[in-house]
């Protein structure tokens, strides 16, 4: 079985190629931008939608306040970069939210970011995907409708790319996030100038009347009123994800790290908020108008509009405006917002598994995964990452709206967490550190993280109050479930590791008197002989041979067979009056065990080995079942001898690619 | 996840139960009667039905060919039970139709009697449980339209009944067998007595009139008229099935054990022929009109029936018209009725894995379910069985008239090849036997199975050319590709047979020169003590103990804790470039039998041995993978070294029991 899926996976998935690649290239700051940027950079893509719609729900009055949302998001967005730059300058190492959690507020608040981290790649995948679907169907209106599917098509062509293996030579990733930053901020710029001279275009929504839902008819008053606002300023927030990237990748900067690191921060914080506020900037001044149910929530002269009618993202129809819906700067526009959303989606992909490392190397998640240059611990972070986003595009339809009351929730524990493990940090460095000007720059990144701090857990407590009814609890419930296995797996390989500690019990040292070994014989065919002379070639102190009478026709002709051999070894045949095989013989190396229980019992068992997988079906099976029974004796230890069928060697030579 | 699905088992299954209890018995006349016959009598509760209903659909005059029909069933019956009578005495073995095809036809013909055997145990079980679930909905009619549910549920407790094992007490089994013999009788004797006195009343269904369906509007005429009666003929013929039931049986009968199984046959036949003809006797007596579709063929004054007309199967009707639908004779023969299907569907439940472990044992299926003392092949076969027939049923939503379409083929292919392989056996039988008196009886028996050859050959084309369309294809597309997985099986073995057999090639024989033992080293805890202990003990020519340095870390721990430890065996610290276990121990081991191929190799591997399937997942996966490898190597031995954590103690108590 293992030997086809490997085959299949082979010729799919393509030879094992390296993938600490990245980590051999210091990258320079032009580069680093790009490749730490794009999800953070993308998130402008549904960020600004996020807010004009969750506004939209009290009408148009509401609508308008979508600059003051806007310029909260800016400031929150500002003040994490500006935290951030302290993280990287306290640890070069890359040292993520995870580290710095876990060192500064101890494992349960590391587990805790990382349970949100986990959660939170996986509903960036989800996100970014189906509002990359959503701008494909932009693109090509004839698509509409199908977004769930393109959005799982596009995380199954991500997820097999990256068990293939990318060369991430920086520039693949420097010239769409580049042709993004260039295109947004050059509509911006063209947008600003045409507004200036009076000849930007209303957008395709502009005439549009927006009816207020029942619940807020009045407009936005009072404390569901209120409550709007904040929520729609939580779904702006969304802008902030990604922004952590950089500070886990200051190893792969050029020196001087920690200085270039957070001048790239701070470039990625200038670029992300400009890009923001020249969104919601223009969205106003071309009066774009983006409902969360087109069909209830939009009149066009008192109407309800035509039910074929798609709702473009706000980008697109920005697009519109200053460029013309068919013209080629449009489409450029459109295209680069896509890609940029399946690079966002691919940081995940790099992400997750590096984070499944980091938790199995401290226990956390199995142990087989810890190696990072494995590729089994990176297939499997990429097909458990694949599986869960497409189980959350499946489950939300691909509605971004929907799947951002989910998102945001993780980013802000690991942001709270990680400024509230900075304060911390900072606090016991000052105790240590005497030189005044240093006293005096750590004081400043106090005095920075706990902005920082109170900013975020402000809003994490604003996320979880708007969101937690609309989808928020169900991310909090992943995050505890992952929690709580990777704590008991914790807790496991530390009772397993104080059971098994060396100490001064010396029955584990004890040096076994005599070595008495038992071959298990069947026919006489070549595997056993092979066993047979493995075994005689280790000189045990008594060698037997057994064999279990299961058909007295074929054990009679075993014993033949073995006489015929003239090997100065006994064939003793165990009787099974029930015709089975494994108890008689339980029994047999029980009374070995009972007889001289200070013996070592070297159990030699010929084992065929095949090449294709229903081959295993039909040999073996008793071997293995023997096997598994044997594993639980005291004082017995299992010698496979194999035997290499002809049929193997091809399922080596695929084992070797 | 074996050890859960272990405990699992053992608490719904119970401990294991000696399933060859019944072969130490043997069996008087009136026991095996009522074993061997509850799938041969079961039949007459559908066949009488299935004759009916198929005439009607050229109306009510071709249903008044139902005795001839009947007559032509009841022939082929005795035909039949006269044949196998001969093949009673030649093969007091209990050689089935498999054996009789392989001995006398080769074993071409033997695998397609095998795989019609496989597919008919399988429909056994589907038909007569659908049966069993009409009856019950007869009984209460409440249970209307559930009948697929109702007899999913009787498969599946059926098969955990057969998983827990039953002692087969023939009392058990005679009570409701003769129960059911006496009320089906019974019944007849009281209703030719009503009907001789004229107190027979008409059935619940005599006024109806039966519309035939537009291809017959013109009756039974012309080539179309014919083959819908040889349809009815194949139909009924469904009661011959398990007729050959005693010829499997008869080690179990006792002494003379070829005289009483025949004369056992000869009881049964007439039991059955007499029940078939009373059935039919009285449905024509009391006009009962059964019908495919009640809804469309069925009228009552000329009016569509009401649309909750429930049709009671004929048994019922007629034990409506002799006792009354309330009265508590007429329960008795409903009951005893459904009770004797599901006897006859564990008929099957006792055959399949017996036939099963025969295949096995011939090597047509894995040779692990060979030994029929082991639980494993049985369980199998129990699995497999309830899967198939729970399959057929919800295909075919219960409907027993649609499952017999598929029915029967199976059973005419064995009737059919052991009957020429009866002749065959004749002839070469009369070229050796020279005694006078022994040669007639032997002609005389070749004519009888002659006989039987010509008579049910004759029904398989029937059945064939009737039912081909209907259904049965689908019975020939199973055994076709049951036939190519068995052949394959065995020519796999053939094979395997061939490239292992001791010949003049000495490579398997050579004693290796020298033992090279290398130990894996992680951590440095107890298992891997008790592996170096037990590789010291085994003093191999040469002890190197290896480690491979993924965590330069974790490398240095346990350098220094090996050297702490004071043992006289070098640590080999393989260099990991890439973080990664397999391709450095690989080289490692390559190249020390590169240097001296002629040494054996014995790599010792500690191997945690866990309680918990979740364990198992935490622990021992890197070590699965290097065994995995390790076997394609030649050379090469794995010493797995297994070290029993606290929870495998459970396991261990688990497997027990």
């Amino acid at each position: 079985m293992l030997t086809i899926l490997n085959s299949v996976k082979r010729v799919i998935v393509g030879r094992a190629l390296r993938n600490d690649r990245l980590s051999h290239t210091l990258l320079p700051k032009r580069i680093a931008l790009p490749i730490f940027a794009s999800d953070a950079l993308s998130s402008v893509a549904y960020a600004p939608d996020e807010i004009f719609l969750t506004l939209a729900l009290a009408g148009v009055s509401a609508v308008a306040l979508s600059p003051w949302v806007g310029l909260a998001v800016m400031l929150v967005l500002l003040t994490v970069v500006a935290s951030y730059r302290q993280n990287v300058h306290a640890y070069p190492s890359g040292g993520g939210d995870y580290e710095i959690a876990t060192e500064n507020l101890g494992r349960f608040a590391g587990l805790t970011v990382a349970s949100a981290l986990l959660v939170d790649y996986v509903l960036t995948v989800a996100v970014s995907m189906s509002s990359a679907a959503t701008y494909l169907t932009t693109a090509i209106p004839s698509l509409h409708g199908t977004q769930a599917i393109v959005a799982v098509v596009g995380v199954l062509i991500l997820a097999l790319v990256n068990l293939r293996g990318i060369r991430e030579a920086g520039t693949v990733f420097a010239v769409p996030t580049y042709l993004f930053m260039i295109s947004i901020l050059g509509m911006t710029a063209v947008g600003i100038v045409q507004w200036l001279t009076g000849t930007l275009r209303p957008s395709q929504s502009a005439d549009f009347t927006i009816v207020p839902v029942p619940e807020f008819d009045q407009g936005l008053v009072g404390l569901a009123g209120g409550f709007l606002l904040l929520r729609a300023f939580s779904s702006g927030a969304a802008a902030l994800t990604g922004v952590e990237a950089i500070s886990n990748g200051v190893p792969n900067f050029r020196p001087p790290k920690s200085r270039n690191a957070a001048t790239t921060l701070l470039m990625l914080g200038a670029v992300a908020a400009s890009m923001l506020a020249g969104i919601i900037f223009l969205a106003n001044a071309t009066r774009v108008h983006v409902v969360q149910d087109p069909a209830t929530e939009l009149l066009q002269d008192g109407r309800p509009l035509a039910a074929d009618y798609i709702q473009t993202p706000v980008i697109g129809q920005i697009a519109d405006s200053v460029f013309g819906a068919g013209s080629i700067a449009f489409y450029i526009v459109v295209a680069a917002t896509g890609v940029i959303l399946v690079f966002a989606s691919n940081t995940a992909f790099n992400g997750f598994p590096v984070l499944g490392s980091i938790l199995a190397q401290d226990g956390y998640l199995p142990r087989q995964l810890r190696t990072r240059g494995d590729r089994l611990a990176f297939s499997n972070g990429v097909l458990a990452l694949a599986a869960g986003a497409i189980i959350l595009i499946v489950a939300f339809d691909a509605d971004v709206t929907r799947l951002i009351q989910l998102y945001i929730v993780g980013v802000f524990v690991s942001f709270t967490a990680s400024q509230l493990g900075m304060i911390r940090h900072w606090t016991r460095e000052l105790k240590r550190v005497k030189d005044r000007g240093v006293r005096v720059r750590m004081q400043r990144s106090r005095v920075i993280n706990t902005i920082g701090f109170a900013m975020t857990a402000t809003v994490l407590v604003i996320v979880l109050i708007t969101k937690f009814e609309h989808g928020a609890w169900i991310a909090l419930l992943a995050m505890f479930a992952l929690f709580l296995i990777m704590w008991s797996i914790h807790a496991h390989y530390a009772n397993v590791a104080r059971e098994l500690a060396v100490g001064d019990d010396v029955s584990a040292r004890a040096l076994p008197s005599r070595v008495h070994a038992v071959l298990l014989v069947s026919h006489i065919r070549k595997p056993v002989l092979r066993a047979l002379a493995y075994a005689r070639a280790s000189r045990p102190s008594r060698l037997d041979a057994v064999t279990v009478d299961i058909s007295a026709e074929e054990t009679a002709q075993t014993v033949a067979d073995w006489e015929k051999l003239g090997i100065p070894v006994p064939l003793t045949v165990l009787a099974s009056p029930y015709r089975e095989t494994i108890t008689p013989l339980m029994d047999y190396i029980r009374n070995i065990h009972r007889e001289s229980p200070r013996d070592l019992i070297v159990v030699y068992i010929p084992e065929y080995v095949v090449g294709k997988w229903w081959e295993q079906l039909v040999h073996n099976q008793t071997a293995l079942r023997i096997k598994a029974r044997l594993h639980f004796e005291p004082g017995v230890m299992v010698a496979s001898v194999p035997w290499q069928l002809k049929s193997s060697e091809e399922a080596r030579r695929l084992q070797e690619l």
